[in-house]
């Protein structure tokens, strides 16, 4: 293998590739980045658990005197070029299996790993890929993953449930205390699916999505998903089990609707809680619809003090004053996930789940279970 | 008490009054922040087992109803502040040791500690003071603190070593595997001086120096040290025991210099101790001025890989060809300190200390030992 190409262009590259580094694995060959050298394309391919990404070099600055295939020790290999200053790199490889790399005053030689222990891996893409927005993918992540489980005594809910039903394209997550849920159209011609992909691979996704392409082809089937984004095909496996049905748990009638400037509550809030933090423990606070259409945030710990903060709502409220108790957290968490400057909170009694929503984020649910307080 | 005061000013000075807080302490008085609250100023008091800080606010949007001294638990009054959104904060007492903070929308309340718990403190401050401009006590901090101890079984060696002998003021640090040296001129008046001063609390002390005032005050005796910016005394504990005698160690004849690039020599060096990192320990790299006048830095790790980096002097190097071998994190780390855009580094042999000056940096001598390797 021998072949020059620019270093910000195989960087650039790396970086995506690196997120399906495995850091710590039983299996050394999945801590490397395999290459593969053909006379106008390189093909770059990492793997860990979670998710496997390929991807494409055809770059004019890519000159190949000698095809082959290797498999390079990754984080080394990521961080050598992120390092080295000279505009074009060199990489060639010597009989004995290494590596060598020459780049400006720099000659680095790497010791690499047998390609031949790498796995044959399977990238699953099919005729009619759905097609989104890169943005709107990027939202349906950032609104949904983060209420996803971090235990994993239920490992389906660490996953977002992915469904396609008739024209509308569903994501939910849940963790059993609180649920999102982000609804979009899409074309009718598609077959009903429904899978769950670890919130983990999502995030990791949503990183690669920062490069700012239009579009984003989704390769959905029933025992694989793979996204399609440019150069870079991103696979990731899915959770087995059945997502729990939650489409009873949102209510569909609220008798008390109150409308917030989304900042002023979460300021309100955010302040509320600084006094019921203890050890990490999830911070309680209360909401209190007055008779005179004033809300009041407070919260209390005996030992330390209390904070009482007022809230005006943007129009009078609908319904009769309540008075409910949730965690600061997930009420913050929630409110980040929408674009509209003003929000509504809709309730059904002070020990039903409540809801979010905003006009400018249609499809958008955010729901929330509230805290029992005597 | 019962006083009003712009929430920006209150804030800006709890954030240099927090940098003596104790976070963790057998004596809960000091996670408190003592205020004495006069007709036209405000006292604030924090202290830890390194440091204590007394500032005072003369604010000419201080309004005080009531005067009156209270301890206030440090880590909430700070979070609240820092939060409220309120342009004036209002502060009261009530009977049950109370504190009311009222802010904007914001009504809070905390539980004070007992003012009467709290220590009698010792500001010592004498009559002539050594004068220096802000930016070079600043300076003096980065460029030694760095090479203090982490490590306590040599306590004496986790703190700086500042000397007051004749027209010099003079600031060391060593772990003992390396060394750092700034001299600065004073006026000659002042009483020979020896004291070692904890590493962290200058850290602490250079981050209040951030507020960009002109010079800084800096009360020293045999038993204390104070310094004094604007309207804070920062006073620091000294450290018991004697420092070593370290200006012998330093080499005073050079056969061998070489004049670098500074900037140069950092990514050589960065680049060649990547392959050399093993588990948090330290890397090893290798220099070699070669009989050409090119020296090599050089990396090998025979599991990993080997690295080679040139770089080329400024100008001819003084003296024979040299090989040696050193931490390069040292080496780094030493370079960072230097604002001389080239350096000098000076050598007596391969296995004798070394030294790093720069044209730009009177009075700064970066002294490492170089590793035996076969």
């Amino acid at each position: 293998m021998n072949f020059t190409i620019l270093t910000e262009v195989l960087l650039n590259n790396l970086l995506i590739a690196q997120k399906a580094l495995s850091t710590r694995t039983p299996a050394p060959y999945l801590q490397g980045i395999k290459l593969e050298v053909y006379s106008k394309e390189i093909i770059m391919v990492t793997s860990n658990s979670d998710i496997s990404i390929k991807l494409s070099i055809k770059d004019e600055s890519l000159e190949v005197l000698e095809a082959g295939e290797v498999l390079i020790p990754g984080k080394f290999f990521v961080d050598i070029i992120r390092k080295l200053s000279g505009e074009k790199t060199k990489l060639t490889t010597s009989e004995n299996n290494i590596l060598r790399i020459e780049a400006g005053n720099s000659d680095v030689t790497l010791n690499l790993l047998n390609v031949e222990d790498y796995p044959e891996l399977d990238f699953v893409m099919n005729d009619t890929p759905i097609k989104l927005d890169s943005k709107v993918m990027r939202a349906i992540i950032r609104q949904t993953t983060f209420a996803t489980s971090a235990i994993e005594n239920r490992p389906i809910l660490t996953g977002v449930n992915i469904r396609v039903e008739g024209e509308k394209l569903v994501a939910i997550a849940t963790d059993s205390f609180r649920l999102s849920q982000k609804m979009i159209d899409i074309p009718k011609n598609f077959e009903n699916m429904n899978v769950v992909i670890p919130g983990k691979s999502l995030d990791e996704l949503s990183k690669i999505l920062e490069l700012n392409l239009d579009e984003i082809l989704v390769h959905l089937d029933h025992k694989s998903i793979l996204f399609e984004y440019g150069n870079v095909l991103f696979q990731s496996r899915l959770l087995d089990g059945n997502f729990p049905e939650t489409s009873r748990l949102i209510p569909v009638e609220f008798p008390i609707i109150i409308k917030f400037k989304k900042d002023d509550l979460f300021v309100a809030i955010d302040r509320a809680s600084l006094l019921s933090q203890k050890d990490g423990s999830t911070s309680i606070v209360k909401l209190h619809l007055r008779n005179d259409n004033l809300v009041e945030i407070t919260s209390n710990s005996p030992e330390i003090g209390k904070v009482t903060e007022e809230v005006y709502p943007i129009e009078k409220a609908i319904g009769i004053p309540i008075k409910i108790a949730f965690s600061s957290r997930y009420f913050m968490d929630a409110l980040k996930t929408f674009n509209s400057d003003e929000v509504y909170v809709k309730f059904t009694g002070e020990i039903r789940p409540f809801v979010i929503e905003g006009d400018d984020d249609l499809g958008l649910i955010q729901l929330i279970l509230p805290v029992r307080t005597e």
